[in-house]
């Protein structure tokens, strides 16, 4: 048996005035995973534990059966890992936003009015000339990802993450990273990050993009400013630890980078962009020919998270009902009896706060032996009711293999 | 948005006979317990884990997020703190009981008859007067805490815990506390608690109010009994570890002094007695009025457990119904989108076996966006059909800070 795993991030959220008091989810009232919960096994997933607000990468992490609290080392690996950047032991990584900033150095617009990839693409070959002078020492390489995101590593000595990076908001100074104790190594990796956001200024204030997006009314892309830094976690292949031969379909890199690390394929998807507008066909028509010479094809979806950090209430209905119609695709294509289906959210995010939170989020397993529960609908109302009770992260990997017989016995 | 925590100390049970094999919370049929729970979400809490039966202290520090195993130095500290003596490092600290002792200093009453505040209050004044005599370089301070309960604290050099001083007990020798090694420190320390004892009792037996008491029939408190050690513990306070401003309304001077050693306000509410005759609407006018003024008010209430202890059912549904009551008038001048109000109970007390058990406790929380589950009652019998599940101590204050927006994120 194979297993395929669909995350839609972020997809879980809290009851909303605007529906009436009904999730994104039920509003969607997604039949093809309501299907999958009436043929399966539901319960809520903690992705750590009660009351702890994952991040992304936290989250999936934990859901992949590593423990974040030993195996996180920040999000920027992950990032670096999926933008295709080989990382070496001592190097520094970090997400990257191309954001707005005015001339005092103040975010205008933390996502550069979500620049698309084309335009992005286009100033990433510019950025390819950063030499930072005040730290010449220090190599810098820079990647467009997707979207508005990048990731960028710092190759040097005496550098250290003990530096306030945070995730850049509008109203914030862009350049104002500062080191978190008096250790040089802080105050060289705070005083490179800092020029690096200036450089990337210096270099994309006068892009001709930039004077196009001007002229068109949209804010121009005109500085990167990295945040989320982390260094090469050292993880075990899903191969090493379940024997399994692992595929990734996703659009963010964050995810794709954390699957690379986790030794399984990243799956390139034309189509998938990793907001509302994805290409979810694209994603299952990929997860289905992934199944074909995979034990374990796992499609990952941002679009949810993505509205709800916008507070866009019918984007994220919109998105989730997408979703529902790639699982219809999926279904359509595979039996139950051969491939384990599990749908979950990997953590809730409010799409009237517009951040995470730690509410626990439904998730159902299909297929394989499972002893059907009473629950036929997938949302975060109803999972509580299945068979599948409360579970962590780090019990969905174990409970799936189990499933599909490839669990190891303990004792004799 | 802020938190109020209602505790019923050892208000959860088992089936009583007497009661067609309904729990005391089911006969009571807490109408705005009952509520809350129609408007929230349940579940059965363990407080430290199943099958483990939590003394009072360790069930509070835990619901309170701190962890037992490290942070438990013993209840003394506590009934200390929360008498008002200001703990020293090197202090050790005893809850006491005024007791009934005969000739032969055999217990005959470890309650002194539940005694009264006000003659206790002026049997403490005669107390100031102790001086060890064989230990005299130990220094001894004795408080009066409420009815038959006091605190007292030996401070001195060459002192340890290491001795045995069991809770009074009729039928027990009183000044028999054993030394349990046999270190110096230990049986000095043994040395001074039963020199304590005795000075007590020659000190209280002829005094007035006992010879008041004897005329009246009822027994003596010719002893101050010692029992329960500990050492100051090292809390951060909840400011530190939740950023909460905290208050407390409470009786019983060990729930009075944890929330001491845990950086909250104390507040004093006259009328609150610790048993089934407290004022239970003072205690509700309290919380409201600290509520104007804290993130982080807790309530709670002893009366339950004494009734428990006294193997009193009918003081038990009467103690519930006074709380329900209390319930009652605070959610008259509270809105639950203001204000998150979690309703539990620390650990259960059989009111059969007058002992604590290690039987999970109902938990309600109602407020903030928590997803309503079909619970409708508070009771021990219902809560676990609950979207919460089956949690433990240490998860509550997560799970609130979540549900009010304030917790912290794990990862990016």
């Amino acid at each position: 048996m194979k297993l395929l795993l669909i995350i839609g991030d972020g997809m879980a959220d809290r009851p909303l005035k605007e529906l009436s008091y009904s999730t994104p989810l039920e509003a969607a009232n997604p039949q093809n995973m309501n299907m999958l919960a009436s043929n399966g096994i539901s319960g809520l997933l903690y992705a750590v534990a009660p009351g702890i607000v994952p991040g992304s990468d936290v989250a999936n992490l934990s859901i992949l059966g590593y423990d974040p609290y030993k195996d996180y080392t920040g999000r920027g690996c992950f990032e670096a890992a999926g933008a295709g950047i080989e990382l070496k032991e001592e190097d520094l990584a970090f997400r990257c936003n191309f954001a707005t900033i005015n001339d005092n150095f103040i975010v205008v617009d933390e996502r550069a009015g979500r620049i698309h990839d084309d335009e992005a693409d286009e100033l990433e070959k510019e950025l390819q000339k950063i030499r930072l002078r005040t730290t010449s020492d220090i190599q810098v390489v820079f990647r467009h990802t997707i979207g508005f995101k990048g990731a960028m590593v710092l190759r040097g000595e005496n550098l250290c993450l003990k530096v306030e990076a945070p995730m850049p908001k509008a109203g914030l100074k862009a350049d104002a990273i500062k080191p978190k104790d008096k250790t040089l190594e802080a105050e060289k990796t705070a005083n490179a990050l800092n020029e690096f956001i200036r450089e990337t200024h210096r270099i994309l204030k006068n892009h001709p993009i930039n004077k196009k997006r001007e002229k068109e009314g949209l804010p121009k892309a005109n500085a990167v400013i990295p945040w989320g830094g982390g260094k090469k976690p050292n993880l075990k292949s899903l191969n090493e630890k379940y024997e399994l031969k692992g595929a990734c379909v996703a659009a963010v890199s964050l995810i794709k980078g954390m699957c690379r690390l986790a030794g399984m394929n990243v799956i390139h998807v034309p189509g998938a962009t990793g907001d509302i507008n994805t290409d979810t066909m694209a994603k299952a028509d990929a997860a289905l020919k992934a199944l074909e010479n995979h034990d374990f094809v796992m499609v990952h979806v941002e679009g949810p998270d993505e509205a709800s950090h916008d507070g866009d209430v019918e984007g994220k209905i919109t998105i989730i009902r997408k979703i529902d119609s790639m699982v219809g695709r999926i279904l359509e294509h595979i039996s139950l009896e051969e491939t384990c289906v599990v749908l979950l959210a990997d953590h809730t995010t409010s799409t009237r706060l517009r951040k995470h939170t730690a509410d626990p989020t439904p998730i159902t397993i299909a297929g394989a032996e499972v002893i059907k529960d009473e629950v036929s609908r997938y949302s975060e109302r109803e999972a509580y009711k299945g068979r599948l009770g409360q579970i962590r992260g780090k019990h969905v990997m174990p409970i799936l293999l189990n499933l599909i017989g490839r669990a190891a016995k303990f004792g004799a």
